[in-house]
């Protein structure tokens, strides 16, 4: 008879709720997998009362996360509290330093705290794992951590959040403004009462920097992401971009560029045919770029109790049939610290949107300082409303109209200073729209 | 020092050869990610003389891929010979017995020889490793042995065989036949001299085995799988789907229904919006449908030298790291014998192209049969071209012309049976075109 591997639930909301459940639903096949039998033995959570549609009564219930970490009836300590500080890292840290292995999707603490968790679990000789801490159900992870070793990976990027995508999805689709999607988001439970983490792409930051470090073999280094979210883009943006032959998403996008290790979270145009293109609503993507395999994409399920669960439960799996890999990849010493690439060099294809007063040589005063700064131009779309277009024939009215520009690869810099040329310049009237362009 | 892991590699097609190539420019990261080097120290392939761009004096050269297994030099052999017999069992199969651990991308052998394999190799202690047998460079083996542990799979289908894919794609896109896109095919090394292979389904099928053991935790059973290949596709069936808004994609389904496992390779409609309907050309894609996830889709590379050496190495990457899992996810014994779902009793939507005399009463005749089976019928498309409404303005020239039906979830028997009294009845004039619709 094989030794149960012992597991404890720190924290009981929707993906601590779904992991006890499943784990006693798939009692027979778990250990089939395996190779040894998964028994949940303690479970933890602020509050004992509420109603989760779970009997606990057969898990010891324990009220504080760290003693359950350290509880001798644990083999495996499963954290779902969340926050990169206070209970959630008590634990984990509670857990390693006891010997037991860790399962959390806790991204934050990990874009934080990553490197040295790492370190202390290896030194432990414990597995780290966190499946569940990007892109939800997707096994991303695992991939880039143990499907890769033939590669050399160029990018990774993804849509990371759920609640982005959904707000861009029914913008595009429905022509509703971002305030609109994002108070049905928040009424289906999709955004946050705060949704700045989400919107302003930090929750996406935060996955990200994890993925980079699989992908590139490098230290997690989560403050050199630059980081821009949603909150400006509009219906109009949305619209030159179904005309131009793309759709905005939020991406995290890491890169090896000749400058470095590059790491960007923004809104970006992708191109309407890439798979990227295609994922819609909640779902969640990520496509790896690599030298052997090229192009992989894998589309799922970004968060729920279930999908979350999922892989919170592949890990656990992984633990019980005896797998302890590196959390990042390589031990910690093998991690390389990455040289910096400055978003300042980041070169590629931009659309800007500018508000021009519309009277004849605006247009070519734009054009003038973008060749100054050695750009150039792939398409112009310049669109007077009908009413403007009736009111004043001639086009000599001066009343703001939308210029719509798309770039070639070019490098951030260079954007920023014909930009402010512009600007100097008096030819627009509000601050420029400026969004990425990712070709695949 | 840790000692390396010492790879034989039998066979050096494109494969072989990208394998060889990618161990010596991936040795450190190799090394830092397994936690021990990898050295490839033995070769065999039939022909010694072949310039394969490649150094091949650094390895120990063995004609008999059997002695490369059986080497005392060699820890991991590599099987890249194919074929279900001969010399690429027999090397497998001494491999095992001689206790080393192999990796093949050989899906003949398994889908016949998978399960003695797997239990030699779990007697041995050795791991049996074939992430490469099945969808190229997509870790589609892996997700399914050790990301789903908290699954039950409902469903896995999949585009599985590039040929096929590049074929269905040109023939939408250029309006071209089958027999024009194969020739293209032939000539850019797509498809083989004898495509039968290919085109008819078998190669799908061979993938779809094990993509079902794995998925259902059942023991392979290549022989329950129904296959049809796209031979049989036309142009004007691509045109139909498209205007009743699908795509035609050879796809391999594995599928847990009331009567049991359902295993089926057919071309088969699937909806525009859907991700599987995006994949174009040789690219590969594999959904699965499970109870905590919902649907993950993966998409890659399903063919190439470097893309399948990827996911090869992958596999290499493991047993370096020490992984010794059961080759279908779970030990040989704990494998159920799946319940054959007979592909009468396949429930789903179909589409049905008539070939029938362009006269009054046809369309009812065809429609009375239908409803006789108790068939719903969810669109009709009868296309009349403009000349032959010229010719003809009353319609009754009994020239021969499509009807299209489209019906909701019915079961394979009752169409067959409505086909059969509609054909009887001399309505027809032409052998029934029958295309299975696979919906999200």
């Amino acid at each position: 008879m094989i030794e149960p591997l012992r597991v404890g639930v720190a924290g009981l909301g929707t993906v601590g709720a779904s992991v006890v459940r499943i784990l006693a639903r798939q009692d027979n096949a778990l250990a089939d997998r395996g190779g040894r039998p998964v028994r949940v033995t303690a479970v933890s959570s602020r509050d004992r009362t509420r109603d989760r549609g779970l009997d606990l009564s057969r898990y010891a219930w324990i009220d504080d996360p760290v003693a359950l970490a350290r509880s001798p009836e644990v083999d495996c300590v499963v954290e779902l509290i969340g926050g990169s500080e206070g209970a959630a890292r008590a634990t984990v840290e509670a857990a390693i330093a006891a010997g037991k292995h860790v399962v959390t999707a806790n991204k934050a603490l990990l874009a934080k705290h990553g490197l040295a968790l790492a370190r202390a679990a290896e030194a432990q000789g414990t597995a780290l794992c966190f499946e569940a801490a990007a892109a939800g159900g997707i096994p991303v992870i695992k991939t880039l951590r143990e499907a890769l070793h033939g590669n050399a990976v160029r990018r990774v990027y993804g849509i990371l959040n759920g609640t982005c995508n959904y707000i861009l999805t029914r913008m595009e689709q429905e022509g509703l403004s971002f305030a609109e999607c994002l108070k049905d988001a928040q009424r289906l439970g999709y955004a946050e009462a705060d949704p700045t983490f989400d919107v302003e792409g930090f929750d996406t930051a935060h996955k990200l920097a994890i993925l980079t470090s699989l992908a590139f073999g490098v230290e997690i280094d989560a403050d050199a992401i630059y980081v821009e979210g949603i909150s400006k883009i509009s219906t109009l943006d949305l619209r030159m971009a179904d005309e131009l032959g793309y759709r905005i998403k939020l991406l995290g996008v890491a890169e090896r560029t000749k400058t470095g290790i590059e790491q960007r979270v923004h809104p970006t145009m992708v191109p309407k045919s890439s798979s990227i293109a295609q994922v819609t609503g909640v779902t969640n993507a990520v496509t790896i770029d690599a030298d052997a395999v090229r192009e992989l994409t894998l589309i799922g399920p970004g968060a729920g109790g279930e999908a979350t669960a999922s892989a919170v439960i592949g890990d656990i799996g992984d633990i019980a049939s005896g797998a302890v890999r590196p959390p990042f990849g390589r031990p910690v010493a093998r991690l390389e610290r990455a040289q910096r690439a400055p978003m300042q060099r980041h070169e590629g294809g931009y659309y800007i949107r500018l508000t021009v007063p519309d009277r004849p040589g605006v247009a070519a005063g734009v054009a003038t300082h973008m060749a100054a700064q050695d750009i150039s131009i792939e398409s112009i779309l310049q669109k007077r409303s009908e009413l403007a277009a009736t009111k004043d024939p001639h086009g000599k009215s001066g009343a703001p109209v939308p210029l719509v520009l798309v770039t070639y690869a070019a490098e951030e810099a260079a954007i920023r200073a014909a930009l402010d040329k512009i600007a100097a310049d008096g030819l627009i009237s509000e601050p420029p729209q400026v969004i990425r362009i990712e070709r695949e």
